[in-house]
């Protein structure tokens, strides 16, 4: 019985696959990207580095945090998910290794990881945190405007190389979260917002495919317009204005064959509104 | 004979190596092109996931085409290009897997396949063509916004893995082809036209390589100005105009040192014509 | 005796480790480093590539020399360093390949590669420099405009599958070396100048480390201000100017949570002054 609760507090740990993924507000435009690879390598010379995107806007831990839930699930079990927007580095922000749905998380404690914090509500599995602390997993330098290369980058590589999560320091029990706006209950449906584009123009919102199992047919509303809750581009003519579930299962606004961004011109945090259609929009 | 019929009509297939090409009009903003390396990682953890650019002008299929055209026999036999430029997502257009020149192409049925379909009038041999079908060889929920994610990335991680381009589905007897623009024969040479530009400002043609073996010297005239074809940027001086078979086999109008783009402002579409040279050029 | 002689000539030779690392003015909108690293591929299948930046200045050499000397210590020995910035191509200019400091070296006899020539200076080792002229590593047919492609690409890939660097063609005795300006003594500290800027707005300066064992605290003279050098971004107040050691080694010119380029309008090649603070700067 207490071997079983020991267990139930201690489940089997996430084998790691040897592949890492980056996501950092570095750009293309300098090596830092390459150089966290440089030193990865240094470590586990086979490690399989892959890019998620290294586009976030600077500093933006928002940012970072939504293309990091878009991303993570899409890739094999004991994947390692090092995540670097770090605007507060060398200040006393701590380090973190998380353990959550079967993939490891490494990144500062700033927010950036909160998809990771957020499998615990989720899923009521319990993410394991522990701050990155241990010095023979960092570089044997550490400076203080590059923890990328210094911190992070090495406690990712000897993760995917099977150095345990309580290896590399204690446990944290209170990580910052990230309070992603939810929308908000309004009279038969809900208020969202705008949280950002992307290269085509759609505009991703905090609305979710979830809300829409409460009605059969949906409709946007924004300023005046009233945009149909759509299954594909295509089901709108050319040039008009939908609502779509995107990629990342939020429900955005698009033009078939044009951007929305430029059509409706709204600012992340704009707000829209979800309501019942009053009839079939299409 | 009856044997020999039926293997020139199947001839052996091209066996995989491992390595996946990706070529799409994605940007490197978002996380897309990260998730769908994930997708075939989780289906093939050992797979070489090569990009060609995902530069592409959104949704330009021709610009897709030509850059395929440009970078696929550079690859080892066996590799699988994973092409998606796809406006159509979520249409009744098809999904095509096809071999070609002892390589694998999977990607929208709109014409960004055009270098592999082209395979056959260039040599005789026969392209294999399938639609992307089987529903074992998709993600088990297939959206209608990225089908890139859903169809076509665990079809190349699927093909790289040793299914055969006929388990995919049904034989594709007419796809949709791409009428590149050829240059039209004009007394004494040829008109083509700009196809676009690169980062250095070498303005791409239609003319190719294998039209200059007609004469010994040839040159480009635009509007007013005669430019000389010539081996290397440095056949004329820092900051001369210059046309130059490029990287792509075309002929590339170039500034040594410069930029022909800038100089001669022309658009895509812009005519050039290409004739022999009344003196030695240079 | 004449045998340690010989040994000290000819140091036992670097293995390579199977990392090639690629670092263009290319830019990533043309499909041009993937061909390049198909080109890797087809001659060693199991190479692995890891991108240090496509992103540097079109043709500037010091723009790629700075993003080499950033990064290649930060790799494993052994690995084999492509530098494609080339404005010489199809010109007489040399091919190099470089073994310094346990690393190999591709790229033009142009000064992109002074990290590596710097070595011998540094350490007292040789740099052992060989020409890229035998005809067995280079693709069959070699352009006079790609020949990242043609030459140095097929070289990298060769050398990382065990090619020796004498087999290339005949040693080197006089590559170019790039003069990077050096910082100039000053009564009590040292004149240097703007090298450049990052994504994030810091301004890269050629003023190194070393320079500041001389002093307990230093400051930075820009025009009229005087600027902190500091330990880390959070050690002045959000918003306030700062020096700091930056990613590469060389001092920065930062705004703590802001941009230094936006703040200072400081050109490439502007004077900035290193002296002895008066008093505890911050």
């Amino acid at each position: 019985m207490s071997l079983m609760t020991s267990q139930a507090l201690n489940p089997p740990l996430t084998s790691p696959c040897g592949i890492v993924t980056l996501l950092t507000d570095f750009g293309l435009q300098d090596p830092y990207v390459g150089i966290m690879k440089g030193v990865m390598l240094s470590i586990l010379p086979t490690l399989r580095l892959v890019d998620l995107t290294h586009g976030i806007s600077p500093q933006s831990i928002a940012g970072g945090a939504l293309a990091l839930e878009a991303s993570w699930r899409w890739f094999p079990p004991g994947t390692v998910h090092l995540v670097v927007v770090d605007p507060g580095v060398g200040s006393a922000r701590r380090g973190l290794l998380v353990e959550a749905g079967g993939h490891f998380f490494v990144g500062p404690d700033n927010g950036v990881l909160e998809s990771a914090l957020a499998w615990r509500s989720e899923t009521g599995a319990v993410p394991q945190l522990f701050r990155l602390d241990a010095a023979e997993y960092r570089l044997p330098v550490v400076s203080r405007t590059f923890q990328g290369r210094d911190v992070f980058a090495p406690a990712a590589a000897h993760c995917a190389g099977g150095v345990k999560p309580e290896a590399f320091g204690s446990p944290v029990l209170d990580p910052l979260r990230l309070p992603l706006q939810a929308p908000e209950p309004i009279p038969g449906g809900w208020q969202g917002i705008v949280l950002g584009s992307d290269v085509y123009g759609n505009l991703v919102t905090n609305l979710t495919q979830a809300l829409l199992v409460q009605a059969p047919v949906w409709q946007v509303r924004v300023g005046g317009l009233r945009i149909p809750v759509v299954e594909t581009y295509s089901s709108v003519a050319s040039g008009e204005l939908l609502a779509v579930v995107g990629s990342t299962g939020r429900l955005e606004l698009s033009v078939n064959g044009g951007s929305a961004r430029s059509a409706l011109g709204l600012p992340v945090g704009a707000p829209v509104m979800l309501e019942p259609a009053v009839s079939e929009p299409v």
